[in-house]
């Protein structure tokens, strides 16, 4: 053949930048409404599931300020609008656009162009189902009868990101006689989009799929790129597939009910893209960071297209991740291990990247690679999002090495890992470093 | 782009039928040698597995007939020889090849070209691991120190091909600490490859994967076109994945320990081949069943490649299945029926396929669309090849219904047959054919 099938190219529509309005007060009205769920993180400005050590000075601690004057950078924000931004995945025949805006779960066109076939099977949890499992059912229904819609409610929380909970959702198809031309679709956060994807991968060898990410971390990571999988007892991830969906629809109303811990979690993402390829977006979060905390629609928009447009740039470049995708794990290798070591669901996977972030970037900073205003501003701005910076106590170096040895990027036995390299928004992946450094790290961070 | 991903060529290569030396007597050697397994089938010439109704007068009845006296066609036959045949299979970036003679597991070269990294996981099964594991070890590992070879060693049969089993296939591959550079190797037969495969599709969201067929079946019909996957308790093969090989090895030797009634099982696909588009093929048949059922390695080797060929092109063509690739599963949704009707692993695959198929050719004849030789020469040619022309008594019209509903041809709940229409060697995938021949196929062969 005369073209290869591994050249992709990105293209990004609706930049919409002059439409910003500084001086919108939406999202006070969106602050102030109850949330349906309990919040589990705490209210105060201090993260504090188990103990966290803040272990390096912070400068500016970051709290909810609603009232907030910085001014966002004109030049990047946007207004809030009934007009979904649209960035668009470039991936051959397999490209989808993500939506991105305000009330689009009430504009079921949207929806309904993506769904094939006359059956759609929801995913969702316990959590989502009560909050938003009628208005996507509306949203796949309104003005098309011909659409039967069944649900599947899973368990909440990545413990049950297994084999025996992705059965359940095989079961419910096959007991609901679903063909290779239905859809599935899936509600929720990062486990459902995982999970629900890797059954519409695996069902009758592939069906259509559509993401509605209703967390930060979904929307900004888990739903661009088609990673699918689910957990091993032994590491995350370890079982899945790459698989893209029709389309990814992100209603950023639906982070009115989500609780701080899990805003926190999904901003550690945000804040890696611009770490290892986007520092002008970095200096964007420093400086509109309060925002972020106080859920403004506005630069959450702006955050959240900035994160596909960066995610979608590595994909469309490196689809099954033989190189420059794996820079997006920045601080994953480290934070996979404390998921694992600790427990899945006891920090969240943000959480633990945070952490991971703050050691992969020490590490790089004892290779000499980085000079020590980059550790600082790192660590300043993830205490600002109330996320924590150390592992949790429990973690030994001993468990440390025992998961990151069968981390994905292991190759021939060589664990590569995501380091920044030179100037901010600059990084590497690779397995050429001392190996004192890593011992160093693990050691400073660790008890034992 | 300006070429679609979908565009696939087909290429064969090693056509070597000049060389075809009508006078070997090889077979007579191989023939002779003992089998090293039970061999569960009848020696008889009648499959009697369970009640088999042969519901249709039969002509010739077939006997094994190891002088056989019928001269193969020299314009197709081919000599075996240690120099592999070799068919392409052309999937643009993910084509593969398929190494077809004898005493291809001594030449070691022909694996270890096709292994990537250091580390192999061997996946076979109870019967197979005694008889080739320690030859496909040496294989891998002669002049090749730095490889190491891990074996994970399943219950054999088609009802373990499910969930449970294919979790033991990743404990092995992650307490062995295999990373993405690993291979995955399939020792045995279609269960073996397709769990295998399915295993290897998502470890890791995916590794590199060889084959190693040992059984007719598979080296005729699993083992090209990369379906994957396993059974659910509902319905076969409803969980898995498209997923490639590296290469296909076919070393005809491994037939020398094969089960008669697996045998037979396979030829149910070799004929299949001549129905639905090769009418030639078919005849050859015809003419040579007995020195097939005399594992006349010549004759074998032939009809393998040919087998491979008429499938790879078929693939090349249409490789996730839209229309043209579902007509390889004359027979099947009957014959699923059946095995999921009837319990797996009652019936073989193939044994199922051959009722299967003569029940989807009394349909076609019912809708007008064949006249009765060809309904007779089916009957007659399965007769000959020791294989079922009905259904076990078990199943009844419900039964049938029940599991076709959830066929993986079913779309917006209309049901899809292969059928043939017109002369040998042709057929349709259509779900436009009246409602009451399908209906009284199964009452003719059903008792309620």
């Amino acid at each position: 053949m005369a073209c290869s099938t591994n050249a992709f190219s990105l293209s990004l529509s609706s930049k919409s930048a002059s439409d910003f309005n500084p001086n919108s007060s939406d999202f006070f009205l969106r602050v102030n409404k109850p949330a349906k769920v309990s919040l589990r993180g705490s209210s105060s400005g201090e993260f504090n599931p188990g103990r966290v050590a803040l272990s390096r000075p912070s400068g500016l601690r970051g709290r909810i300020c609603a009232n907030a004057t910085q001014v966002m950078d004109q030049s990047v924000g946007e207004k809030s609008s009934k007009v979904p931004t649209i960035v668009e995945v470039d991936l051959g025949t397999r490209s989808y656009p993500i939506y991105i805006g305000s009330g689009l779960l009430n504009q079921p066109e949207l929806l309904q162009k993506h769904v094939h076939g006359k059956k759609v099977l929801v995913v969702t949890n316990t959590t989502i189902a009560p909050l938003y499992l009628d208005k996507v059912i509306d949203a796949l229904t309104k003005g098309n009868p011909n659409v039967s819609v069944e649900t599947v409610i899973l368990p909440d929380g990545e413990k049950y990101k297994n084999m025996e909970t992705l059965m359940k959702v095989f079961d419910k198809a096959i007991e609901s006689r679903l063909d290779r031309k239905c859809t599935f679709v899936a509600l929720g956060g990062g486990v459902i989009g995982d999970m629900c994807g890797f059954a519409a991968a695996s069902f009758l060898r592939g069906v259509n799929f559509i993401q509605i990410p209703t967390t930060v971390m979904a929307q900004v990571d888990s739903s661009v790129g088609g990673k699918t999988g689910i957990n091993h007892p032994l590491g995350k991830n370890l079982i899945g597939a790459f698989y893209q969906p029709q389309c990814v629809l992100v209603d950023t109303d639906t982070l009115d009910t989500l609780p701080d811990r899990e805003l926190a979690s999904g901003l550690a993402e945000v804040i890696k893209y611009g770490l290892i390829r986007d520092a002008e977006f970095f200096e964007w979060q420093e400086k509109n960071m309060e925002k972020l905390m106080a859920r403004d629609p506005d630069a959450f928009a702006y955050a959240i297209k900035r994160s596909c447009e960066n995610k979608a740039e590595v994909v469309s470049l490196d689809e099954k991740e033989s190189g420059l995708r794996a820079t997006l794990n920045l601080g994953h290798t480290f934070g996979h291990a404390i998921e694992t070591g600790f427990g899945y669901g006891e920090w969240l996977h943000g959480e633990a990247v945070a952490a991971g972030t703050v050691m992969a970037v020490d590490m790089s900073y004892r290779l000499g690679w980085i000079d020590s205003s980059i550790v600082k501003r790192v660590n300043d701005i993830l205490v600002r999002a109330k996320l924590p910076t150390a592992p949790p106590e429990i973690m030994t170096v001993e468990m440390f090495k025992s998961v990151m040895a069968v981390d994905k990027k292991v190759a021939d036995g060589l664990l590569r890992l995501i380091l920044l390299k030179g100037p901010l928004g600059n990084c590497v992946f690779t397995g050429e470093y001392d190996r004192k450094a890593l011992d160093d790290t693990l050691k400073a961070f660790c008890k034992s």
